[in-house]
């Protein structure tokens, strides 16, 4: 039984790079039950915007635009609040939080949804406020692609804008899943979204088509197998970790974007090496969700824990000439 | 429609490397019948022995034990000669070859079986000729686990035994499949048959418990997304390459097999970073080998396009130093 909710740990505090600029990041803040193989967790706090911004805290600071209900108590908001992310774009509305249930097969492949309740996000106009307009770098989670339209439009000066979307926008508004590629830099995605969304099985082909409709580049993650990043410079790939205790897969991908996207928030535009290694931390921190139920490992990480995983994955990946 | 029966092909002279020893390749010839989405090619020469010599010989002598038809003509025979590949270990029997006819569907991991005639291969008893038994490099291809274990008992000081096996053999003879296992000291197999002989989905996991049946090292392929070597020296993955255009993916795993033991038998042995790039050079075959229909690209393949694709492959994974 997790005991995520604790309102500060000595240990997580942030140190983002002298260079690092802030993220806004949109997206849901929720709470989650989960049943893995490795035991439950009942109504521990979620959502992408959470799982996002508490990696990305590594690396930069954080700004969100959320919407949450009257059950999220002034202890989360301290909780996030502890490690360096801005809550003034969060609405509190009457209602309850985002709700997800759902349960993990022995192959972490396969879950099953037992819940979904919108509750307050049924509603979600994300507003933007006035100070968080300067933004430089933007991530849209997954929400309605016309709202990530629209946040889109009200920063139209931030020089990396990425973005998320997921299987049931795709199918139910692709016109307007189209319209939000149109505005997008970098789009991180899981291997069966792009699958969904190219039409395409072979993911080469499908990275291709994707970037096409606008995203200059695409990160595709493959799950355990890893994550690849394809854009004008060609193709590069980051094998997954080879995490054998696997305890909840929930938020990994999500976890993976606030890697990515706080590391590219914390150096100075121009180094295309940087797109790499934003691959790197972002499967560092995916990896690291998986350790502990909901967000209780990412709450704890250090900066010197992501930078031994990084190294553990450059041995991982470490390919000799050819002799 | 594929014309992949050709006596000879200039381009196509192997040049094994001077500490090359031979290869002793075990397993089927046959002939398939193959459709997907890019055509189809009827009854052409294929085989896990097959595939695997046509991958090894760019690196090393290949000696094949296998058993064939009144259906496999002087030609074919000629064919593979003219790649270095030794028959005298090729019993010729009445009857067909093993004949397969399968399809893909777009999505290439989906493949239906439409036919399978074990023919002459129904009573094969693989017989290592006197002038074999001295091979230092041995490679048990996927037919009956007794069968197998018997080939290693017959060259008792082969100095590398590697070995795949499949789906049916792990249902229906477990353990002929375990003391087949604890011959080896390389097992190749692709992911879904790791979980099925381990009882694992988490293939790091799955790798130690199969590890502990015998195999030292095992090399787990993951089909489009790579594959990963577990061993002694920990863990270390290459992605699969981005390559849009399959053809026909079949064979591609025993051409994997073929360029990873090809290239180990090429090299004097001890150094251990020749591991890392046998799984490099097994990707390199598995990635060619889907380019045509069959056997085809592998027969014109040459080691200098393989070469460039290792230099792709250092290209792909390389990850900048953490900064």
């Amino acid at each position: 039984m997790p005991d995520s909710i604790r309102p500060s740990a000595p240990a997580a505090a942030a140190a983002p790079a002298a260079a690092a600029v802030p993220v806004l990041a949109v997206g849901s803040v929720a709470f989650d039950s989960i049943a893995t193989p490795r035991g439950r967790a009942e109504r521990v706090l979620g959502g992408a915007a959470t799982y996002f911004s508490l990696a990305a805290r590594l690396f930069a600071p954080v700004r969100i635009v959320a919407v949450v209900g009257e059950d999220f108590l002034p202890q989360h908001a301290a909780l996030l609040a502890s490690r360096g992310i801005c809550l003034r774009g969060l609405e509190r509305r009457p209602g309850k939080c985002f709700f997800w249930a759902g349960e993990y097969d022995a192959n972490p492949n396969l879950r099953r949804t037992l819940a979904t309740e919108l509750n307050v996000f049924a509603d979600f106009q994300p507003q933007v406020p006035e100070e968080y307009r300067s933004s430089e770098i933007l991530f849209l989670g997954n929400i309605a692609p016309k709202l990530q339209t629209a946040v889109c439009r009200a920063l139209p000066h931030a020089r990396l804008v990425g973005g998320d979307t997921m299987n049931y926008w795709i199918q139910s508004q692709p016109e307007a899943v189209r319209e939000f590629l149109s505005h997008l830099d970098l789009l991180i995605i899981n291997d069966s979204e792009a699958v969904e969304l190219s039409g395409e099985w072979n993911l080469a082909a499908a990275a291709r088509r994707i970037r096409a409709l606008g995203p200059q580049r695409i990160i595709i993650k493959r799950g355990e197998h890893g994550a690849s990043l394809y854009g004008p410079e060609g193709c590069c790939s980051v094998p997954g970790y080879p995490l054998e205790d696997v305890w909840d897969p929930t938020g990994a991908g999500d976890s993976f974007a606030g890697g990515a996207i706080g590391y590219l928030a914390s150096r100075p535009p121009g180094d295309a090496q940087d797109l790499r290694r934003a691959l790197v931390y972002g499967s560092v921190l995916g990896s690291f969700a998986c350790e502990r139920f909901g967000v209780e490992r990412l709450l704890e990480l250090t900066r010197e824990e992501v930078d031994a995983r990084y190294a553990e994955f450059l041995e991982l990946s470490r390919i000799p000439a050819a002799g």
